[in-house]
């Protein structure tokens, strides 16, 4: 019954999400990492009707068998089909006929989790929760792009309710030895955060709270983003490529910085952690600070001393197996170890993760240059 | 009177046209060429606020001033908005309030053509209605891109009425000498059919019905595709970097050719003209057949003698002003002059082409790698 | 024996051109308009060695079976060859090979003309010898780009020797009427001037000389470059996208426009016929000055009446093939017609063409954004 | 003495690696990674005239002042030269020129190098010695880019001499514990290498041996690069976009696997460690033999006990900051830290490292695509 229950509220959380658009905003994929809200609301709906409902619930009729096609982001053979497109080309199918796919799919889940179920299959949901909750963070950036990057910037509404922090930046010491990394425990978690091992890590010290926009001002103010050698090199084409002023969002507008919210546009925060930089940005920051980003090791260790929860901070540390790391068998096994190549670790959690989807060992990654995630900068030394 | 049932006639057909569409359809823009339903409902809308209501109707109120911004596609000027983004990209405005945008300026418009209008006026609101109906027929053009390149191939409905022709093929030879060509009278016409001319022309032979989808199976079968012989250097890349192998909508399936209709996916019918080819495509099939096509001047000059209607015809002429072209001054001057460079003419008309809209003088052009319009090819010798 | 003089003289000159490069400079393809001078080398050696040694000269041995694959521009089946690249990778054959292979086939080719030659293979040799007078003009063109392009911008030396002609621009009028165009007689033509066919011109007025750097500059100064109602919409998108300026070879610098020249860089010469544009900057400089280009039939009426031969001269035709144009068979009929499409054509000839390889039916062609030829304007109205 | 002898074996050494070229091979580029022979040949020169003979030699005089502009890697700032190329594309200056450049700079630098230099004098003598060690490497790399991409598969001629290597495939165990990692002692390093600092290793064994074409051919056989499941996705996206089906250099000629030497084509000699594999590769194989690459970490530790040194070796690690690194102020400061994002370090040495370049605790990195270098892959579990 509690599995119901979580079943429920999470999916129903992914709907809540949506309220606020118009048809047409479920709709329109403006770049290539941004998806439309509504082949999120399908994807996740897939995900339990081919991992759970198809192989586990005996005598379940598939909604529409071309939906697996329409769906699937992992699907990797080739050829089967006429026609191939983007996700942002899709009329079809429509809104209500995604929100009729998820109706008839829970209808047919919620029948099948009245059942016991063994151990795997109960791992499996759960699987399939948090992978949703994934999602429901990505449908609020994927908004946010969709509306921050239209001309008429309209606003979303209310947004998530934030967590209230304690800015300070207080130096944290903490020193060198032999720590424990890793999730433990009965509690879920991803692949990637499994084989709980031991690293030696040196002295270092690590800032109480995350930079905030008038921090990041500071270094705009100062020619930050005109002097090479704060820059990767990567970095640096990255900016001067993509003409790269301040973070995603920000407009001077009449005189003053602006920037794209929930409410629309609105003068700068200045106290409110900055969000909306690449990894380049977060480095290039701490360079001009003097200082560096922790690694991922070491923001675990400390995390347990200092507030998060506001802002995925980028660490410097690259996304890489753990020892040990084994990659799940079939499909499913595709969820994590493809990806460790060429991307960074963030750690924490931000404005728009779900409640309680946020733990210490949690690793979230990213290319190094995107900024449409909430993410922003804490230093270490 | 007259200008206004015209004017309501028009503005009605584009809605009529939208009417078997989803919300959904409205928003995408798969690819450059195409654009979004919505954006021409837009579009057409603003060409009569902009250049009659705004200077010519005291006291109208312009309905958003953003909509300048979203639905002008002339725009050149640069640097004034804060977010520029493509058209596809675009979920706002929505397509409720782009109805809302038409009703208010089909009120205003009614009302002020109940007045008498100078002969420029009402030649402008004459251009504003021959615009909308372009834009009609690429409203049909690009819903059947946008369906017919969704994975499940929904059918549109009933499609446009279609003419009945005569398909037979029999040769007409017309004797050298000077003709005239261009448009004259008092009609409508664009500026770039206009300043009648004499042109000399020599003896050659036309045929009196367009190529049909069973002649084209041949020269595909025939492996026309893949002898680099029949064509130009640069449709021989564009075949190669594409992979062509057919006209656009056709798809190899169990064993046989068919092809996206209105009506979904159907068995290819072998005596209707074939349709959806380049310019390319055309010109190598003619190749092929130890023919050629027929330049715009001989196609204007013979047509008077055979059926044509059901496709736009590729010429062997490129889009070039006629002697004594002059453009408009203004932003109406920009309409045709500006594109005389690197297009080929086509001369008819379609399936899809408004009632009323075509005229023997009419001159289309296109690049010549394009086929998502209803184009197709008649030979000449 | 005039055939073999004809041949020793055209194969020399070739060398000659080369005389004052470094064994560096045959090497480099800065963009891939322009070929290295060794492929051109080679590639006219390779010519006479295909289509005459081999098929016609009994007892020949080829001097390498590789160099087909290296010099044959036309090459479309594929996949025969490990390795496939770009001319400007190929460091060998190296430049002292390429001169072997010259004197190689040189002495084989001069040897089999001292035999009386049917009349198709004469033709055949003409060829082969105006075929290399188009190249000797790429040869300059390319290694004027590659020398102007090298930031030491090191001089090339004298250069050819420049005609004199008459600057003076006053109107000729001709007045309407057929006329006849295309090649006739018995001297050697390409297939693409042949056909002499009728045409009816409308009255027409040309200027009797091609425009100066000092009229260009006027453009410049009036701001020409920045006003989009000048230009073609493809030619606006390239002004924009490649930041163009001036012609060229242009540079401000120390306060003044100087350009590179065989010499290296010099102050502007204000009465030399400008070169080095567009078809879209022509056009748009034309449009500016409330005037237009010829069409290539008014050119080739008109210039019995004026000097020309320094600039290569945009027309406003595009190149279509002249009635009842018809391909050769085989490769030797690949020469012309099937680039028929989307290029400009030019007429005249210029500083760097040959000698005696200009007519005044000659069709040259380029694509509309092309400069690196020594291209100029004329105006009519 | 010393230093000056050192100076001079290896100034010496890069003209000998150059050796066999003609003047050609100094002068292409046939891809952005791949620099011209003549290129390196000056960028070396100039770092001991920029950095040594013009702020340190008094009474030097530069031998051109645009070498700067030409020779200079990290020249960052801009617009300061009316042009701006592509290495590949400039054939000045000559390779005469530039060995004229090596002689100047030589005389001078042998003659300063006869004084007594102050310690950091004599550290940046030694870092510009290694930084040219850097370059012979990428000189054999290049070259046999050059020449392997040259559809005549020309010979280089000998090729360095290989080490003598048992190939054996042991495992060896290292148990769970505290290791030190990184540079020591008095001898030469880069500041990548610097900071030694403890690291926690788990248990794991590595092989004595580095896998051999035999090997690489089974995976290659057993259809590895048909199957997604053994790669990144980045790795499979790289493969399907670039048709990759075997190391670089390996041709399917005559029913057999041949591969380019630095003597032409020869049939794959099947014990010989598998070179030219990216990291995509290497990680795709292991995965395939259910084993994994080894960290740099652990391959420091355990290389005291096997043989290495014929194969730069992909590891598991990111490239990135020890902890402590500082990067040196002003232009040698740009030499390591800006390239610490998206790089997978390499360890070991190859065929073509300088004898004497290698160290134990050496860190190379390079993208995880690029497999022209001699990279392999040793396995680990």
């Amino acid at each position: 019954m509690q599995l119901l229950n979580e079943y429920k509220k999470v999916r129903d959380r992914s709907a809540f999400i949506c309220r606020p658009l118009k048809t047409e905003d479920y709709v329109v994929q403006p770049v290539v990492d941004v998806s439309p809200p509504k082949w999120h609301l399908g994807h996740t709906t897939w995900f339990f009707e081919t991992f759970l409902l198809m192989p586990h619930c005996e005598g379940y009729q598939v909604f529409d068998a071309d939906y697996n096609f329409v769906f699937n982001s992992y699907y990797e053979s080739v050829g089967k089909r006429v026609i191939r497109t983007d996700r942002g080309n899709l009329s079809r199918p429509s809104v209500s006929d995604i929100y009729s796919y998820r109706e008839y799919v829970d209808a047919a889940m919620e029948q099948w989790l009245t059942y016991e179920l063994s151990p795997e299959l109960t791992q499996l949901v759960l699987l399939g929760l948090n992978h949703e909750e994934q999602h429901q963070e990505l449908l609020y950036t994927d908004i946010k792009y969709i509306l921050g990057h239209n001309p008429l910037m309209p606003a979303y509404g209310e947004g998530p309710q934030l967590a209230s922090i304690n800015n300070t930046k207080e130096p944290i010491s903490i020193k060198a030895g032999i720590y424990e990394i890793g999730h433990t425990g009965e509690g879920f978690s991803f692949d990637n955060e499994l084989g709980r091992h031991k690293v030696y890590l040196q002295d270092f010290t690590i800032l109480s709270g995350p930079e905030t926009n008038a921090d990041f001002l500071a270094f705009i103010e100062s020619g930050g983003y005109q002097d090479f050698r704060y820059w990767h090199s990567e970095g640096w084409d990255w900016v001067q490529k993509n003409q790269v002023k301040a973070p995603m969002y920000w407009h001077w507008l009449d005189g003053e910085w602006q920037y794209y919210t929930w409410q629309g546009l609105q003068p700068l925060h200045a106290h409110e952690p900055v969000v909306h930089i690449s990894y380049y940005e977060a480095a290039a920051y701490a360079a001009w600070k003097g200082m560096r980003l922790p690694t991922e090791f070491e923001w675990e260790i400390a995390a347990t001393q200092f507030n998060w929860g506001r802002r995925w901070e980028w660490t410097e540390s690259a996304y890489l197996p753990y020892p040990g790391f084994v990659k799940a068998p079939g499909a499913i096994g595709e969820y994590n170890g493809k990806f460790m190549v060429n991307q960074m670790v963030l750690r924490g959690s931000s404005d728009v993760t779900p409640p309680g989807h946020s733990r210490i060992t949690y690793r979230n990654f990213f290319h190094p240059h995107l900024r449409w995630q909430f993410t922003g900068v804490r230093l270490a030394q």
